[in-house]
């Protein structure tokens, strides 16, 4: 099939003046950054008009479907049921993906989950079920299917056919200061969840101090702007507005997010992080087919973790991924930290716990080795903290405010002052906030 | 010198989020993109954001200094008297340079004028220059300096160690639309101007259809901003702002521009080109001390024309770049083209010219095969136009409106038809618009 040939500098002037991109010069933008017709340098100008400009609904659509196109989109139509994703803008100690993906599967949703890694102050999902010895989360597509039939549900890594355009793209915006622009923030990720061969997906898209989208205004916007592509796709999602104010759960880390994550499933949960990870596999149900509504969502979710069928996924995935399924019962089985220490709450102290500064936390977990400044560097699986304080609980003298696990004590005590910076104490308990903001469908 | 080192992400999005920039910063830029720390694909990031935010006057003059100092910067100042140099923002038929730098320099200001190639619908200097049988335009800085010394001129290319910065930014400008920004365009033209050893600098901003800026505010913009670098870089500069609404002559081409301009230094030179020519010429000498104020200025640049010592000086000029001599009195050794033929005005014709669109009368001579659509294109010298009807002009059936001189017969006919939809007639005669429409000093 012939393609319409654009010069890239005319594609880039009509965006720097405010005009609306067609179709075919999204395409041609699309297909031009990973052959070469538009060189980087064009890219980064065109990118950078972006930021400036903006796009429309309608732009936005056809960028995501023509990056989506860049690669190899799998498609899942003949295996049976409906195939819903969650994906997440990411905030420190989210591992909701890791109770989610079982939970929906033992509900009768086939999840095909494809993840990234952490970077920077937010820990990655393929960076967490790497914790548990063997798994492998790099698997191929005929590889990936087998598993989704198997098992209903499997946690892989993005494949390298699989939009190389946001690759690319992603590389470029890094460097060149247009990562904080909405519409290219929703292309990339919806570019790469509808290559996945789903047929709806539900988003969890974070706000505030510890998350991506500081602004619960830019975070809506974006919420609005993935609706809106899936809507143009045909795939029906949803979001979820939650705020990332304190981290999720009290686990922060690889190992001991692994570890609260099965506690979740076993239905020892922390209440916010049950909160977030029911709110959004009920939506994934809902638009699965395999509940009528949110009520009859909760009343499955209970059953499946009561009767151990939820974490009975973990394990046939840890099976099916190669890793060892006896973590679910031994937790001395992963890695584990030389020094795992308790911080306590100074003499003088008083009050209860009005912050939690997520980002120090993340930067804590960064100063233990248990994360990653550039995309090259190797993450500590054992490090991490447990046990972590939550907004309105009191502390006095000697209260734990956390644990924390390291393997260096230069390190230990880099992140042990963050720690202790990342959390205020007020005389009085804080109004309580709602984790679970809006709703956008 | 060891410098400082920054991020070029910190600098776009510092930039991106309408900040000015630092001097280290902008220098850390111009070095950059030579060196390459300052990835292109970075460059162009930030080339975008500096066209959508714009620039301080003290940043522009930062980036000039900076993209001067990227390279060569040549040292006159032990040559004798003042160095003063004029730099046109181009437009069609506009040879002043060939014929104010040898009047400049036969009334005793030294002229160091390193000048382009044409591009598009513009001609250029050394084009033009090397109509003349054996010209040559691409002298290394010590023949440039011997010739400054003997000649009191000379007129040459840019060397490739001028002002690298420049070359790097302007191809990258080229294709990523961000060449129309009065900071860069300001930046571009001075770095390179003030690295040529200058005192003093006269600067004709030229705005109309056939200008590289559209409208006069633009046009003012851009000369202002030039007259404020020149003053931070305590270089007094000069702006004239020049209407091109009809081709300036009545030649246009290589060869014909020539003839042209060797007509005005004998004092047979059409009105429009010598007001904009003497204005320009006048504020030279007045810079360079060689008169004391616009009237003295008249009366030597008129004596230097009446006695011959202008044209003189284009004499020796040739000689000195190896050009022959003798095309100021034999112009049939200069490249002739096949076919010269008029062009009359068709039955039926009645008016007074009420416009001659400049842009139509460029794209007449890219037609000819005489312009550049590409850098590495070759130009054909002797093709072009010469008589050309001016504004004002009465044109009855019969009326000549040019003479074009071609070497194609259907290229001809092309440029033929550009040349006739570029006069348009009217019945009364156009109010008179005056050519030289500010100074800004």
């Amino acid at each position: 099939m012939s393609s319409p040939s654009f010069f890239p500098q005319d594609i880039i002037i009509k965006k720097r003046d405010g005009g609306a991109l067609a179709k075919e010069e999204i395409e041609f933008f699309a297909r031009g950054v990973v052959n070469g017709q538009f060189a980087d340098y064009q890219a980064t100008a065109l990118l950078m008009a972006i930021f400036w400009r903006g796009m429309t609904a309608q732009e936005v659509a056809w960028l995501t479907d023509a990056m989506m196109r860049s690669g190899d989109v799998i498609d899942l139509r003949d295996l049976p049921g409906a195939k819903v994703d969650k994906h997440s803008t990411g905030g420190v100690g989210d591992k909701v993906s890791l109770i989610l993906a079982p939970l929906a599967a033992a509900c009768g949703v086939m999840v095909p989950m494809m993840s990234g890694r952490g970077l920077g102050h937010t820990g990655g999902t393929l960076d967490k079920l790497e914790s548990i010895p063997g798994f492998r989360v790099m698997l191929d597509v005929p590889e990936f299917r087998a598993i989704l039939q198997q098992v209903g549900m499997a946690m892989i890594g993005q494949t390298p056919k699989v939009v190389p355009a946001d690759r690319k793209l992603y590389s470029l915006r890094d460097v060149t200061g247009t990562v904080e622009c909405i519409p290219l923030i929703c292309a990339s990720i919806m570019s790469k969840k509808l290559a996945e061969g789903i047929d709806s997906l539900v988003l969890d898209v974070k706000f505030g101090k510890g998350a991506f989208m500081k602004k619960k205004d830019d975070a809506l916007a974006l919420a609005r702007a993935m609706v809106a592509v899936g809507k143009a796709g045909g795939k029906p999602v949803r979001a979820l507005l939650t705020a990332m104010n304190q981290p999720l759960g009290r686990c922060a880390g690889h190992t001991t997010e692994v570890i609260e994550s099965i506690e979740c499933l076993k239905g020892r949960g922390p209440a916010d992080l049950m909160e977030v990870t029911y709110a959004l596999t009920g939506h994934m149900l809902i638009l699965g087919g395999a509940a009528t509504d949110e009520a009859d969502a909760r009343a499955k979710m209970a059953t499946a973790i009561a009767n151990g069928s939820a974490l009975q996924k973990f394990r046939e995935m840890c099976v099916a991924q190669g890793g060892d399924p006896r973590v679910v019962d031994d937790y001395s089985l992963l890695p584990a930290a030389k020094q795992i220490r308790a911080l306590a709450a100074p003499a003088g102290a008083s009050g209860f716990v009005s912050a939690v500064d997520a980002l120090k936390c993340g930067h804590a977990i960064m100063a233990l080795g248990g994360g990653r400044a550039a995309v090259t560097d190797k993450v500590d699986h054992a490090v991490g903290l447990s046990d972590l304080i939550k907004i309105g609980e009191r502390v006095e003298p000697g209260t734990r405010l956390c644990t924390l696990h390291a393997n260096d004590e230069a390190k230990a005590a880099r992140a042990e002052e963050l720690i202790r910076a990342a959390i205020t104490l007020s005389p009085e308990p804080p109004a309580p906030e709602s984790l679970i903001q809006d709703l956008v469908a």
